[in-house]
């Protein structure tokens, strides 16, 4: 793969209304609060503010029929933090819904990287 | 299609570095400014200011190897603009990604669909 088709990516988001549901920040966001069972640090290792990621985790609650992100109160550490089994399946839906896109498109989206700029 | 399948949808973006080189708003910006021969009338018919238009050209214009649009001076009304080849040619490539994108992941956007809140 050269350098150029590394930079250039394809994005898929799920939106519901004017909100996006889901797409590859929450995903990521998702998988680092699994990994870290915090808001603050699965943002921070995004270089994300903690308003910001509690602001992404508010609205995908808020998007789904059920939270996908629990937190819990309490403790010097803004208290836990953990996917529900919801979050955790529509973490997987979703990375596999951009496995089946990236690859329904390569060849569309080699010739568009093509026309890129360097 | 029920109401809800009408309001949730997958969105497709082209990711060139930290910048979009086209997804749904400019794909519909440049069909405009090629249904309307001017970068403000298409923005106008999108609710968006000229500027806001005229940055999102200058984004597309600067992701490509060349123009996707081009502008001419003078004149009341800011001058006429209009797609190049290479604009339409980004335009078609990008609707057909869009459709294939749409139909490959069909079921499992049904199937997140229905875990999404009413």
């Amino acid at each position: 793969m050269s350098n150029r088709q590394t930079r250039s990516k394809i994005s898929l988001r799920v939106m519901h209304g004017d909100s996006i549901a889901i797409g590859p920040g929450k995903a990521d966001l998702l998988e680092g609060i699994r990994d870290t069972g915090s808001i603050a640090a699965a943002g921070r290792a995004m270089q994300m503010s903690y308003k910001r990621a509690w602001l992404l985790v508010d609205t995908m609650n808020a998007c789904f029929k059920e939270p996908l992100v629990l937190t819990s109160k309490g403790g010097a550490s803004r208290g836990g933090a953990e996917l529900t089994a919801l979050g955790e399946d529509v973490l997987k839906r979703f990375r596999a819904m951009q496995k089946t896109v990236e690859a329904s498109v390569e060849c569309e989206m080699d010739a568009l990287v093509d026309l890129l700029a360097d």
